[in-house]
């Protein structure tokens, strides 16, 4: 399984995966789910990965390889992020014409999907939400955040905290307790997370960590949530009965 | 869907059920999912259902007919929970003869299941987890609590403060905030929700209550514990990039 999150702020965005990735429980390792394309003063493209690890990774090639050719629509050459993310649906596509009878022939489909977003000079930072069948989605005033993978542990604090105006380092800490939440009730996420917060129109990547087990940073953090909502919860009222 | 606990602490046991059943979004209703069988002084045997509305009221009206005759083997009757627990699973598999085949001409299957817990007496309280397929596993030490149908979302919370030492009235509220929880992330779970707290060893229900939409207490403690939770979440210590 997996678990990546893409929030849009009105100061920019927020990217976070984890890396854990398994065909059985006797059978698991670990990939980076986020790949960045960047070129400072001109954009900043985020890709986050689920699904079969094949099928993430060709699209991945697919689009690296188009982006070193001048010839054709890539990515370096897109004018927006919505052309952005149909060269993102084309690369899917494109693998799943190759690899999709080969997987069917042993009852199993193509389900790469994306939460793609980040801002290219001329316009405002956008984030989209790839599906499986290439037809995507654009974060909304009223829903500023897509998830995918192992989504429903973490939604509860993402949906208690979160809003437009969150700061990003605020948006920063949700997310990872939000992880920290998810690893805790599920074996199938797990780390190191990788995390970035993009600044609207600074046009590169200022705030990228990376946390691996026994980070300082975030078990102090899971810590201090967990006896910090132990204290909240110790407060609320009694029930009459 | 549903959204269905039951946790055994050394005090007793402590349960409760949403009352949403759905057919589509277009076709839903509400019905008390949570059965007691209760004779004071005797015995306390509580039963949540989950699954296909049609199955899990056909096995508890045979189970209610059962208790009705005094020649055959019943919930009144068993002399351990785990004979309970047992008879039920004898009801779902008389539903699922009679029923199966039928389900399955419309490829559907027979998907009822139950967490069963009470106290005879003669015994400790004890609780059980009853399959679809009627066989059932109990809570342990390590393991004191079951939930079914839309767990994920109320999960964390449940995992952060439950232990076996947790008081009846810290689980309670415990158990109304992962309602709290799931109820603000997912549609499929709906009020009234049904609690009971069981005390080791009384035989009787005296702690019982049913929170339907605008309840004061549910509305309160969810307002506190969203206030508290961003109280904590603002104290966290900021992130070093």
């Amino acid at each position: 399984m997996t678990y990546c999150i893409g929030i849009k702020l009105d100061t920019g965005l927020v990217f976070a995966s984890d890396s854990r990735t398994h065909a059985g429980v006797d059978n698991f390792a670990r990939f980076c789910k986020m790949t960045v394309f960047e070129r400072a003063g001109d954009r900043v493209i985020a890709l986050l990965s689920s699904g079969n690890l094949a099928g993430t990774q060709a699209v991945i090639s697919v689009l690296k390889q188009r982006n070193a050719k001048d010839d054709a629509p890539n990515l370096w050459r897109a004018e927006s992020m919505f052309d952005a993310a149909m060269l993102v649906a084309d690369a899917m596509r494109d693998v799943d014409r190759r690899d999709g009878q080969h997987l069917a022939a042993s009852a199993i489909s193509f389900n790469a999907s994306f939460i793609l977003g980040g801002q290219i000079a001329g316009e405002a930072p956008r984030l989209f939400r790839i599906y499986t069948q290439g037809n995507f989605i654009e974060a909304s005033l009223e829903t500023p955040y897509f998830q995918t993978g192992e989504t429903k542990y973490g939604k509860p604090i993402i949906d208690r905290v979160i809003t437009r105006s969150t700061c990003l380092n605020d948006a920063a800490k949700c997310v990872l307790v939000s992880f920290d939440s998810t690893m805790c009730s599920n074996l199938s996420v797990g780390m190191p997370i990788d995390l970035i917060c993009y600044q609207s129109d600074s046009f590169e990547v200022r705030m990228r960590r990376r946390f691996d087990e026994g980070d300082a940073y975030f078990s102090a953090l899971g810590k201090q949530w967990t006896e910090g909502t132990r204290q909240v919860f110790s407060r609320l009222p009694n029930l009459d009965w």
